[in-house]
């Protein structure tokens, strides 16, 4: 292969069309020659053929197989391209399924259902000729005031491990590509602002940060794997070998590809100033680990070469990336192809599988806040359903849903989805009811001229449904998204004005948020008959919206995340240590509203009897064995959460931390044992000389109604010697129910 | 020596009255023994003797000489204790003079003068058998929510180590030992909360929060240094043999004592959980550095002797912290001293001398952030002098003051001390004008009832003069101090609907703020005909004010600090790289209301024809000539602020960053060529590898009215190879004025 023949497999080309967007900044990065043009030496990737427009999936197909056909017979290697796209919530394509976002699959607790959600959507992306997804996103929530929290799973590393894992597993059964975003330290920006420096030490971005990517590379077998933007004490991860060689490869035996964020390389230079051109930034990027460079080839065309030819670059480098992308494309049967088929046609990207997948995710994720028993709605004459978000469809789906990320760029195109809002739904469900519907205000704007309407409709009725939350959106063009981060976790414009309004006829309300972050809302839980937190939940959260207000769905999702106590008391995570929490030292409280792991049913749970194996070796498995039992009357679904704290660690240890989980559904009356086997490297942490490893000690150990609840609490001593943990161990939990 | 006598040396002994308060949680630890047999081995150091309660300083010194009697005569080996006390803004004793805080000499930008203060201060002490004082505070501002902001001298590392330096020189020049707190991390907590865990890097440890401490040591020769409460990355540092051991001792060649912050030995069992009991919290502390124990015995004592009887402590360990005490006690002259002689008698706390500083750091402290041409008050006929700050001595006063700290704990003693307030400092300065006082509000509560009264005076006055802001307090009495954190950065309480109120009246409005934090004021900067910022400017601090007012004082203070954007934006630095600032990739700005260095004057300042040495070698020294102009009609004093930015870094590199400045008096149209001689070291940072190091490479300097203000700019190039620092290099700029 000749040089020119290497870097062009170790690029992305993007045919962008005006008015797309991909990613911040890319004005800068105008490709100005045609498809023919620039591939005459070859391509590594070809970017979101099918993600950026509103144009029908079989004419795109047609036309990728015309850009591969040109790369098989154009070209003297004729080697075809890896196709990637987003598919977080779905794959990014017209009128595709779109499911919940990833909040709502942490919410669900309920990892085997989201790797059912990630086959689907990879079965989607390999009819249609796409090799690679660019999910799951792995980064652990540290701040709700950042834009991509609705990107993300959760606050808690074994949850974003687990619930990410089983989205790569299912997205790779169906012979796709997943890609784990952003490794890493993404999410820990400071004061939540996107891009912004990450504070973070060495032990915080091993025990917290880095989990989830180590679960999914070892016991998911992922693929890929994308750098993140973030600066990690000053060193852009783009361009450190550390944790893209060392950790990534070294460490965890990953051999896969690193795949650049959307101009990272080229970032190295314009935005974090550690490269004087884009040569260099190409040096640094190739030189710690990234194999390819995403969306084009800005940095690693032209300059990279240069930069060999001047001898500043070693060959060698450029060699070690193609190698890894040329085996990932043998692996995908792509060096013998010939793309002389025909292009599929008629692929279902929406079938009733997508749509009872969709439907059972979005109504495992609903997190019941609070409810004085107005829920579920006892046969309402009379129904207001008043905010911005009760009719809107987009109100449904998160920023990288192909809604909000792509159609909101094409104004007046069809959404092409069918796609009931929580109002349509509600009429649906509530046959006999008369339901009005008022939008009383818009989701960030200061106007007040709705509100009279609003209330008007609200006070004739029996009960207020109040719809209200995010509109999720790109680069400041919604309350949360991409480039969408807030310094104020109230609710965004005069939302709470609204509420409070309504509040004011006495009429009950029932508030419901579809929101991709949490908000402040203690005022809400102390004033409103019952408060139901969705994280959008994709094309059928309308219906399990109104099925939960109806009473045909009993909620069963947990908080993901903590619910803020306020925008000033940030960042805040539940795995503080001691000195993290409230106590004499400082006025300030930070206790969540709502703790993490929180939720409420229509029936209700017992947990007892909690037995921990006495003194398990540090080495090995604590097995906890505790009973749930149904005590209500009616069936429902139980998250058995397991949480741990070291009772003295020769580092600080958080107060709590999940250590294993089970979803349990149960019948009224049901009593069932729930064993988790959990390994000893749950509670590992980093010691003073940077080892990972298991300390012999006393451990606190609890199961209840979220992080702060221990309903049923249990001591073990771990035995032995000091353990020092190696790659293959962070192993699932394993769980018997009987 | 037994090894009774020898942890008799490594504690101390504080005397706890009721009501007292001096840390945190003491309550823990109630001494139920009195003096004779606590120190019946001896003693290493007197807590407190003077500083906690409001007793005639004759008195407590007759005290004082009977307990160093006691020891030298009932003790074995008949050495006395060294006897500390807290200094930060004056001696804390009854009656003593009372400067103006740390953020208020970082606002001087003049540490010659607070080198003055500090030798007066110190040589109270000394007169009154003190040996050592608990100041200066040299952590670096990294988040105005933390309450102990108050005690901070500034966000500049360079700025703090500079002026933290002169205070060690001043007070070490009366024969007292400074003591550096709190090494180090404490102001980098999480959110802002006082103790929260600290999410910091090695480098931004080394790069920012270590440089005022490195100065202080090696520049200052300081003899004592007191641990950090915090825990940075999960590891405390009262047990981080790395910080107290490696590099203060080993790199820095430090010889002094480490004292432990009060009850910090205790918390690593009691709050940080990293020690089972008392016994393994003295064998951590002790082991990592820690050589006395403050303010008792409480794990040094039998704990300790425990540890080294079950020879889990080698008593090495308690040989090295004891012959380190005794070498300070032989340096204090202490080991031959008999305490026979008459105790001290009638030393002036607070002479012509201690006023004359005060006033003059006071005036020079004062930042003018905005004035429409209202200041300085023209003659006015009638002035009306609004809020809770304006009448009342305390406001004058940080956290730390005998005031706050002391007297707040026994109601209904007795000042002591001559502190006009801004009121009568008013009536004095302005004799022809007729002062109308109204408090209209309280600092910290609902009550909006006296808004009438006090909007009813402005109407009818030619000029409001507003003071607000703080009132400084201890573990939540306070709206900043010790324990009083905010997440919230508007003025406390409702002293923003005053101000707004009185600004309705349309009499001009002049808003003078008291307080111990930066608070978000973009609404009083639009509004308000000036605005004056004060950092509790001490006993002189009310003339101060009003001769700013009067215009007698042209004001010089810049800011030690950036004003906020928002509560929500926090934390933020101005020392941030390209991407913690504004920039496409998020729609929220952090761009300071006032930036870092800026302040106004009565008069106009032009900075012109700054001229940078070609290329200077990495390890020597950058020559910068700018001349500064005096363009207006009075005299006043600038503060020439140079700052530097690294183009291109191997890690990313701040925007802006003090390199060096200078404070010069000019006459009217006065203009003079200010040469500042930098040591490269100032741009030195910790490379990928942890080494400190100067890189070759192109520099971008500049002077103006802020860091934020490029009036005159210009470029050069460090040339030679990467330059390793050692630590003979924090040298201070070299400043020439002519």
């Amino acid at each position: 292969m000749t040089l020119a023949e290497k870097l062009a497999q170790i690029v992305g080309f993007w045919e962008k069309e005006d008015g797309e967007a991909v990613a911040p900044l890319q004005g800068e990065f105008e490709a100005e020659r045609g498809y023919d043009e620039i591939t005459r030496h070859g391509l590594g990737h070809l970017t979101r053929v099918y993600g950026t427009r509103p144009v029908d999936a079989d004419a795109q197909a047609r036309r990728l197989w015309g850009q591969q056909r040109r790369l098989v017979t154009g070209t003297r290697l004729g080697i075809p391209a890896i196709v990637h796209e987003e598919c977080l919530t779905g794959l990014s394509a017209w009128k595709a399924a779109t499911f919940p976002t990833p909040l709502a699959w942490g919410a669900s607790f309920d990892p085997e259902l989201v790797e059912e959600m990630a086959a689907l959507i990879g079965g989607s992306m390999r009819d249609l000729g796409i090799h690679q997804g660019l999910s799951p996103v792995l980064d652990v929530v540290r701040d709700p005031r950042w834009g991509r929290v609705d990107e993300c799973i959760g606050e808690d590393p074994y949850l974003v491990g687990t619930v990410g894992t089983s989205y790569v597993r299912g997205l790779q059964s169906a012979g796709v590509l997943a890609t784990l975003k952003h490794f890493v330290g993404y999410s820990a920006s400071r004061s939540g602002r996107n891009f912004a420096p990450v504070h973070a030490g060495p032990r915080e971005v091993a025990d917290v940060l880095l989990p989830p990517f180590e679960m999914a590379v070892l016991d998911g077998g992922v693929r890929s794997v994308m750098h993140s933007y973030a600066e990690i004490d000053g060193v852009p991860v783009a361009s450190d070998p550390r944790l893209l060689t060392d950790k990534l490869r070294g460490e965890w035996g990953f051999d896969g590809t690193v795949v650049a964020d959307y101009f990272g390389v080229a970032f190295l230079h314009l935005l974090h100033h550690v490269a004087g051109d884009l040569g260099e930034a190409a040096a640094l990027a190739l030189t710690a680990g990234v194999d390819i460079e995403l969306p084009t080839g800005d940095a690693y065309l032209e300059p990279l070469a240069a930069a060999v030819a001047a001898g500043t670059v070693d060959e060698a480098l450029v060699d070690r990336a193609v190698l890894r992308v040329l085996r990932q494309k043998e692996e995908l049967g792509l060096l013998g192809a010939t793309f002389e088929d025909e292009p599929p046609s008629g692929v279902d990207l929406d079938s009733p599988e997508h749509r009872r997948v969709a439907a059972r995710l979005a109504e495992e994720s609903l997190v019941l806040l609070s409810n004085d028993g107005t829920l579920p709605l006892a046969r309402p004459r009379r129904v207001a359903v008043v905010g911005p978000n009760a009719d809107r469809p987009h109100a449904l789906f998160g920023c990288y849903s192909f809604l909000n990320h792509v159609l909101a760029q094409h104004p007046g195109a069809e959404v092409g989805l069918e796609v009931p809002t929580v109002r349509e739904a509600l009429v649906e469900e509530l046959a006999d009811t008369e339901v009005v519907a008022v939008r009383g205000c818009a989701v960030d704007d200061d106007d007040r001229s709705g509100f009279d309407e609003a209330v008007a409709a609200a006070a004739s009725a029996d009960v207020a449904v109040l719809v209200m939350g995010d509109h999720a959106g790109l680069f400041g063009r919604g309350t949360v998204g991409e480039g969408c981060d807030r310094d104020d976790l109230d609710l965004p414009g005069v939302q709470r004005g609204l509420v409070e309004a309504v509040l004011e006829t006495g009429t009950p309300v029932v508030l419901v948020l579809l929101t991709g972050r949490p908000y402040v809302l203690d005022w809400a839980l102390e004033r409103c008959a019952a408060v139901v937190q969705a994280f959008f939940p994709g094309e059928e959260g309308g219906r399990a919206i109104a099925g939960v207000l109806s009473g045909r769905v009993n909620p069963s999702g947990r908080l993901p995340v903590s619910l803020p106590r306020s925008s000033g008391a940030q960042p805040y995570s539940y795995l503080h240590p001691a000195l993290g929490g409230d106590g004499d030292v400082t006025n300030l409280s930070t206790v969540p509203v709502r703790p993490f792991g929180f939720g409420l049913s229509y029936t209700t749970f017992a947990h007892s009897d909690l037995v921990v194996d006495p003194a398990p070796r540090t080495d090995g498995t604590i097995t906890a064995r505790v009973r749930v039992t149904n005590t209500g009357e009616r069936a429902g679904a139980d998250v058995v959460q397991l949480y741990a704290h070291d009772v003295v660690g020769s580092v600080s240890r958080p107060v709590a931390q999940l250590v294993g989980y089970r979803r349990v559904a149960l019948a009224a009356g049901e009593s069932v044992e729930v064993e988790l086997v959990v390994p000893t490297t749950r509670v590992a942490f980093t010691d003073r000389e940077g080892r990972k490893i298991v300390e012999p000690g006393e451990l606190e150990l609890w199961v209840g109604a979220s992080c702060a609840d221990k309903e049923a609490s249990a001591r073990t001593t771990l035995t032995g010697d000091v353990h020092a943990v190696t790659t293959a161990d962070p192993r699932w939990t394993s769980v018997t129910v009987r």
